[in-house]
């Protein structure tokens, strides 16, 4: 049904970003651990999956892919740098401020940024004019002060808000569903999805984007450093917002398969109109299995303690 | 000749980046602080006026200028923090991160590049298609690692770097005329502009670049912080490259004098090909008064040493 490849998107997240011959070497060696630890690649695949679905020519949707992926990977170096989440490791590896210093992961995060807007710029050159103003103001606004930099603003400076599940979902949809919503809605505007099919996708980022957050929340109170390939127990020693801190792990895995739930509902609803996002389901197979494991995890601790 | 109105740029600056009513207050008022200080605005006139000169639109050479406004200010937002070059005031004011943070210097830092993203595009995509892709990929290379990321680079590392003037060339050719680049360039080649009149103003924008790195350079020695509005003197206390240091301050205000005869000379050649741009004739006049107040100023200090 969806023919495209999505297996080399690890080698093209690596070299989307060609480095001149004559590049300072200490902003080439940041850049170079940056894109040489990808991740686990599910974002863009999802992405490039979407493009496709929705009529994109396979080089437009890798660009829309990887274009995303370094707008993420770019807010995850800012993210754990020393004014901001203090972290020390990410993708099983030193964060890059701790090897290359921080104006080293600062530039080399500046230049993913750079590299993102232009591919996704060659993406939407690409599609029919009258679909470009409409998918680019799209991009602007889950990236900007609406969005993502709203919600990363309101993370750091949770200490002073109320800690309770509205603010923690305030906070999830800047900083964690922005990134999906884009994901999913920008590659469907581009391919000029109906009004109908942009509303269940916008809903489907909400619900899977606060699930992808709960998940991670409950991953930071239930499991250590070397599982989750980051640094563990930071949201409480942060003082960063935690659902299942606010609500306690077995309340937040109930909320987490009720959106989950209202996800699957809202899918089967679009995929009656457009069948090619069939493969959404596998994804949402994925997250189910996380929540399994991590509702045992949730089990095991409430036994134990 | 050119009957664009610039008057008005100051208060574009301060409202080209609308912040929504329900944005995080920590990061509503570090943008605020760095919205209410557009500095001296010579950049953006020059944009505006190039873009008019090359028959674009006011509207879209409006948003080129605050455009590249915001991307020059967001890179004295970077420049200015402690993993930088550590500086405590700008455009007379406290730096943003002493005042807001480190945290919030970064954010209204991406914020600004965000918006400015998003204005080059609303221009480029008011002009004949047939130049956007060009345009677009021009920006792309001035801002990120051919451009200025790579001089931005180099300058940290200076220290590690032979001090003389090809390494301090080649610095200020990412660092400070790669913006400068894009002010001349960028507008004409949405414009339309012949390979030849390109070719006039990538020279001019050298020939300008490095005279306005080596005026700055001269500040940072001849000057207090009083009177240019910036930290003063952190060149050789941070090991920053610098001509007045390198050379001595009298073979640098030589190298200027040379530097604005060979723009002189391009300049001639360039407004016989179009007349329109015969306002850049008044910046050179501005730069010249410049350089003539610098040299005094070496003169006494000669004289006093």
């Amino acid at each position: 049904m969806n023919a495209f490849d999505t297996t080399n998107l690890g080698k093209e997240f690596s070299t989307y970003l060609p480095l001149p011959a004559k590049l300072d070497p200490h902003l080439e060696e940041a850049l170079r651990h940056v894109l040489s630890t990808p991740g686990n690649l599910v974002r863009p695949r999802i992405v490039a999956q979407m493009a496709v679905a929705y009529g994109l020519a396979p080089a437009h949707a890798k660009d829309l892919a990887i274009s995303l992926e370094y707008f993420h990977t770019a807010s995850l170096l800012f993210d754990d740098l020393p004014c901001m989440d203090d972290a020390s490791e990410r993708r099983g590896l030193p964060c890059t401020h701790t090897v290359f210093g921080e104006a080293g992961a600062i530039l080399a995060a500046l230049a993913l940024i750079n590299r993102a807007y232009a591919l996704s710029w060659r993406a939407a050159a690409g599609c029919p004019q009258s679909h470009q103003s409409r998918a680019l103001t799209y991009l602007e606004q889950r990236l900007g002060v609406e969005g993502l930099l709203d919600g990363q603003s309101l993370d750091l400076h949770y200490a002073m808000l109320p800690h309770d599940c509205e603010t923690n979902q305030r906070i999830a949809s800047g900083k964690t569903v922005s990134l999906i919503r884009l994901a999913l809605v920008f590659p469907a505007i581009l391919g000029g999805a109906s009004s109908r099919e942009l509303q269940l996708l916008e809903r489907i980022a909400m619900f899977w984007g606060l699930s992808y957050q709960i998940a991670d929340d409950l991953k930071d109170v239930l499991q250590s450093t070397a599982e989750t390939g980051k640094t563990g127990y930071r949201d409480s020693l942060l003082n960063r917002p935690n659902t299942a801190l606010a609500l306690g792990t077995s309340a937040a895995v109930e909320r987490l398969q009720r959106l989950i739930r209202l996800g699957d509902a809202t899918l089967a609803r679009l995929t009656t109109l457009r069948p090619r996002v069939c493969f959404l389901g596998k994804l949402r197979n994925e997250l189910q299995k996380e929540v399994t494991r991590l509702s045992e995890d949730a089990c095991e601790l409430a036994m134990t303690a």
